[in-house]
């Protein structure tokens, strides 16, 4: 893959010698161009989030790093050239994680690899204990019956295979096992990381709210310590767990960084590229998602950087608080730009979010109308050098930020990424820098720029031709 | 090299379903099938480190978990049927981590991964504040003027290359940086992580005591941290950082556990066959060095399960305090067993030690006169079939827990292994059973059994044949 990507860049840098972008009208040849360019190494991509993340480090939702990085981005992007920079705040929640500890009492003690799940309470200052009963998943759990767990630590220890889907499909035990853990009498949730790295990191992520709270102290394990308590009951033993947390909530606030390309032609018909700035508290947020942001900023600046803007007005938005993001809540970025943003909603003509890495893109899922329209046949001839097919898969809703436009009738393509490493790293101490290839990453930035301007500049009507495809 | 071992195991058990042992006397032929039988899988050292390291986990010098972890060893040695197993304790002031943290201070505050070397002192309770000061390596820092760190932090930043030898080239950093930081007025010292691993783990490890203590609170920083200083330097900002640690020292003691197969024709001719029961602290040492503890057992049974005892006495010993050694004190399992058994050296014919995880056996260290002899042609005849070559080093001293012995004179022999990516995972808390390849390991038996056996059953002086090397 790697050299393949050389190979491009190479063909690319022998393009861009190639008359320059302001000798043709042909917004085809234009995307290629951009295209080329970015392949090429010619984007802000990785000095971007190369700084985001070496200055704020790890941002939580809510926390002084994410609102020190929030103004660090919107200065950046005001600087690059960027139309009416602005920060929308909104009130948030937050939670801290403090000090914590998972550990195995009695007969063969030794401490674990864990960490707290997002939004997970406190323990009594003496910590938790109690005897670990093991379930193999979610569903074996809820097999259990009433009182089964009385006084218990349930761990679910479900192994997630490298197969795309995998995520999907084992976050629903993250999401409901400490309410249903909690349903059966359980003291404590143990879950096995939702991730596919051999290195002894805890894999955290949000838990689902009943009454505004998680309902059971909640930690992921690391996989390794995970196997450790199976071997240990395997040879016979009791395991007791002693939980520690300090965690809690504190009154704060998020934002979103909100950037445009005003269109010249129809500034009113808006496209938002999305990525969000918050990250989980252990790692640097490097790859979830400091990628992304990277990713639509550099895409943005290639086009800023054309004589003159696109026909639609390019929204980037850098969201917050999508990590602690729950249902039916006002308290994510992507609920606040919705309620801030309501009256517009309806000329909003497309949404997109990087929220995957920095791994190449390799698939493109469009609206079927989309994709058998002319746009859409142009667009592929402008991504199929990089490597891009079309994807079975529908866009669905796009990624969690844009979920709310998604669903009040904005229509989301997706620009679908290898994520064949992507959960060895996701949610871990070990998200950082170091984890993103240069030339994977100017891939998608090639990949957004050619995408993003062919939708400004076309005047195809992506909401009718998505809606068509409903009615067929 | 895994499909590889893996057509050997299938050939060896092909073979091993020829007449059994004791249907010959030829030693080379007796020590070639318990080399296919080692292959073959038909050896205990994946249960005997699966259990060690499940039951005591990390097993840091003097700790419980290490007195427990010898406890188990010599009962489950006995239980095997070895002959006069026994434990031998030692006093030894232990260090204890304790509640530690590393944090950038000031505008861009984030904490680090990192880890307190072996040894290092608590900080005050608030901490000790420095400006870092960095260096490429330890020679950088002794090129420094004194008074040039005043009231400031040390950062050695070396990268380790993947290549034999760099571990070795860049121990002395860790050994020494800490007095040299002090000599130049510092107040604490980061050293970039001895390792190759891309995972953000912090590799720590001894340094170099002065007066009976490290001279300075000093830290291993994960590789990545490590870069995150480097770029926020790079973006001409000043880092200052924060280092707290309550590490301390107690009175405690540790142990060697010592186990024979008692030799049937000369029995106070002894081998040591050596590897440590005590590990770093937040790993569960399964290979520093658990996998070594279950390679020269497993050897042992498998000799041990012959008709009869060999010729000479092999004497696993299973020493104590290894990674807490410090040069000429006797704090130590290898100074410990010199000490209690200083009559009987001159007995002692041969010692070679397992320290270096499960990576395959891949060539052979001998003494000049003893790879010429008879018996060094022989073993090499029985090794070459795993991939085993000469070696182009000599033995040198063998490894920390017989250098004793080869000081006072015991010849070593060494079976060097693949150890490409130990240096991944050593010295880590990322130090867990699921590193360890279980065919890997089985190939390192059955290097050890028949080198084990033959050194045993022959009448080779090796002290003899070492000398003549010298005084050629």
């Amino acid at each position: 893959m790697r050299s393949a990507l050389r190979l491009l860049c190479c063909l690319a840098a022998l393009i861009a010698v190639a008359p320059s972008v302001a000798a043709t009208e042909d917004p085809e040849a234009i995307a290629a161009q951009l295209r080329d360019r970015a392949l090429a190494g010619d984007g802000i991509a990785y000095d971007f989030v190369s700084e985001l993340t070496t200055r704020f480090g790890p941002r939580p939702a809510g926390s002084s790093a994410e609102h020190a990085a929030a103004d660090w981005a919107a200065a950046r992007l005001r600087a690059l050239g960027f139309d009416g920079v602005e920060i929308q705040r909104f009130p948030l929640v937050g939670w801290i994680r403090g000090e914590e500890s998972v550990e195995i009492v009695g007969a063969h003690p030794q401490r674990l690899a864990a960490a707290a799940l997002g939004g997970s309470p406190a323990t009594p200052e003496d910590g938790i204990e109690g005897e670990v009963v093991p379930f193999d998943s979610l569903e074996a759990l809820r097999a259990a019956p009433p009182g089964a767990l009385a006084g218990r630590i349930a761990l679910v220890n479900q192994r997630m295979p490298r197969i795309a889907g995998a995520y999907g499909a084992l976050v629903p035990g993250r999401l409901f096992a400490p309410g249903e853990a909690a349903d059966r009498g359980a003291v404590g949730l143990l879950l096995r990381s939702i991730g596919t790295g051999r290195a002894r990191f805890a894999h955290v992520g949000s838990t689902r709210y009943r009454d505004g709270r998680v309902p059971l102290p909640s930690f992921a394990l690391a996989g390794a310590d995970a196997d450790q308590v199976e071997r240990l009951l395997a040879l016979g033993k009791t395991v007791r767990v002693r939980l520690h947390s300090q965690a809690g909530h504190v009154d704060t606030h998020s934002q979103n960084v909100v950037a445009e390309l005003r269109g010249r032609e129809a500034p009113d018909e808006v496209i938002v590229l999305a990525a969000h700035l918050d990250s989980w508290d252990a790692g640097t947020g490097a790859i979830d998602d400091g990628a992304g942001v990277a990713i639509v900023v550099a895409a943005a600046e290639l086009i800023a950087r054309l004589p003159q803007r696109p026909r639609r007005s390019l929204r980037v938005v850098l969201y917050g608080a999508e990590e602690v993001a729950q249902p039916h809540t006002p308290e994510t970025g992507g609920a606040a730009y919705l309620e801030r943003h309501a009256a517009e909603v309806g000329n909003h003509v497309l949404a997109m979010e990087s929220d995957f890495g920095a791994g190449a893109v390799q698939a493109l899922s469009l609206p079927g109308g989309v994709a058998e329209s002319e746009f859409g046949r142009a667009l592929y001839r402008v991504l199929t050098p990089m490597a891009v097919v079309p994807s079975r898969e529908p866009p669905g809703r796009g990624g969690v930020d844009i979920a709310p436009l998604v669903e009040a009738g904005v229509p989301a393509f997706v620009l679908r990424q290898d994520g064949s490493r992507y959960f060895d790293f996701h949610h871990t101490a070990d998200d950082t820098l170091d984890k993103i290839d240069r030339a994977e990453l100017d891939q998608n930035v090639a990949a957004w720029a050619a995408l993003a301007w062919l939708a400004a500049e076309t005047g195809t009507d992506f909401r009718a031709l998505s809606a068509a495809e409903v009615d067929q």
